[in-house]
C-alpha cells in the first residue's frame, strides 16, 4: 500500500510548508496508536484525536507517497516508517552549535535531538572557561578554530544560539566556511545568501505571543 | 512620540499574529542599535537590516502605539521600553514545567528564559531518582503533588516536555489544575477548551522542516 521513497533521493519531494509542518503530528499520533497494539488507522480516526479536516490528513499524506486502503486504513509501521524517513530523523544530520551560552549549553544537553537526526558533533565559543571543556560529550572548540574543524569534518548545519549582537558576524563566518543550513535561535533575523537555508526557532518569540494571547484572555 | 500603553491594561490590545512574530525582530534589531550608540531609527533604516518593507514595519509599530517623526524617525529608548512592555518580557510570568526528560532537563537550565518574562518556579515529573532534587535552583516534585502546589502558587503557565503517550494526560491535568496557557514542546498535538492558549514549538518539527529544505538544495 505505501511506495517507499527511492534510496538515490530519499526528500526530492516537493511538499508545501503547512505540509511539512503537520507530518510530524501525524507521525506522534501513529507512533502512539502502535503503542496501543493498533496496526491500522483512518483518515477519519486521526482527524478525531488532531482536530484536522480527514481529506487535509489524506491530502498531506499523499505528498509522501502514502494512501489508504478502503474499509483498512493505513498500515501504521509503513506510516512510521515512511514519515520518519521522509522527516529525515532516520539519518545522522551533523551540526555545529556556536555560543555556549545559557541556551546553547541546554541544546548541548537535550540529547533527544540525537531521536530525530541531529548530531552536535562539536560546540564553538570565545570564553576561555568554555574552550577545551567538553559537555555531554561534545567538544568545545575556540571559535578561531571553526574553519579548521569544518575541513576536518564535514558539516552542513549551523545551529547558532549567540547573543544577538554577534550573530550576523557569525552567520557569515559559517556561510563562508561552508554550512548550507542554520538553525537560528536568537530572535535575530539574520541575512544569508539565497541558497542558505534558516530555520528560525526564538523561543522568545513564542514566549511573547503565548503573553499576549494569554493576557488577551484575563 | 510614543504613546505608552495604560497601565491598568497593558496588553489588551488585538494584534494580528504575524505583527505579533515580527515585533521581536525589531526588538531586537533596535537593541543592537541602541548597543552600538543610536538614538534614533528610521522604518527604511530597519528595513534594510531584516529585509521587511518599511511600509509594514510602520504599521507593525502603529499596533502597539509607536509612530516615528518626520526626518527623525523612532527614539530608540521608547521603542525598546514599549516593545519589551507590551511582548511581556518586562513583567514575570510564573510557570510549571512537565516532564524533567533530556529536553525539561535543558529548559530548566537555560536561564535565558527569565529575560523574556518567564520563571519557572517548580517542576514536576515520577521518576524517583529525580522527584526531590533540585537542577539550576528549581525544585521537582512529583506529578501528584501538583494540585497541592497549585493551590499555594498561582501560576498561569505550564511547560510540557512529557513523552508523547502521556502529553494529553497531563494537559487534561494541568487544564483542571487551573493553568491558562499551555507551552507544548512535544510533537503532539494536545487538544484543550477553547479559552486555553496553546503555544506549540516542537523543535523536531523545526528540524524536519530544516532537513527537508537542505535536502532540496543538495
Amino acid at each position: 500500500m505505501s511506495t517507499h521513497l527511492p534510496e538515490s533521493q530519499p526528500l526530492a519531494i516537493k511538499v508545501p510548508e503547512p505540509t511539512l509542518r503537520r507530518l510530524p503530528w501525524y507521525l506522534s499520533n501513529v507512533k502512539l496508536l502502535k503503542q496501543q497494539g493498533e496496526q491500522y488507522v483512518s483518515s477519519t480516526q486521526i482527524s478525531k484525536e488532531i482536530n484536522i479536516d480527514a481529506s487535509q490528513i489524506a491530502k498531506d499524506l499523499s505528498y509522501v507517497h502514502l494512501s489508504g486502503r478502503t474499509r483498512v486504513g493505513y498500515e501504521i509501521d509503513a506510516m512510521i516508517e515512511v514519515l520518519e524517513d521522509f522527516l529525515g530523523f532516520t539519518r545522522m544530520h551533523r551540526a555545529f552549535l556556536f555560543g555556549v551560552g545559557s541556551l546553547g549549553g541546554a541544546l548541548l544537553q537535550d540529547s533527544g535531538l540525537n531521536h530525530f537526526g541531529l548530531e552536535i558533533v562539536a560546540a564553538f565559543d570565545v570564553n576561555p572557561q568554555l574552550v577545551g571543556q567538553e559537555l555531554n560529550g561534545i567538544p568545545i572548540f575556540h571559535s578561531d578554530e571553526f574553519e579548521q574543524r569544518m575541513k576536518e569534518q564535514q558539516v552542513a548545519i549551523g545551529v547558532l544560539t549567540v547573543p544577538i549582537e554577534i550573530a550576523q558576524a557569525i552567520t557569515d563566518k559559517m556561510v563562508a566556511g561552508g554550512i548550507k543550513a542554520i538553525w537560528n535561535f536568537t530572535p535575530f533575523r539574520i541575512r544569508v545568501p539565497e541558497e542558505i537555508v534558516v530555520q528560525n526557532t526564538s523561543l522568545y518569540a513564542h514566549l511573547a505571543l503565548m503573553f499576549n494571547r494569554l493576557n488577551m484572555n484575563v
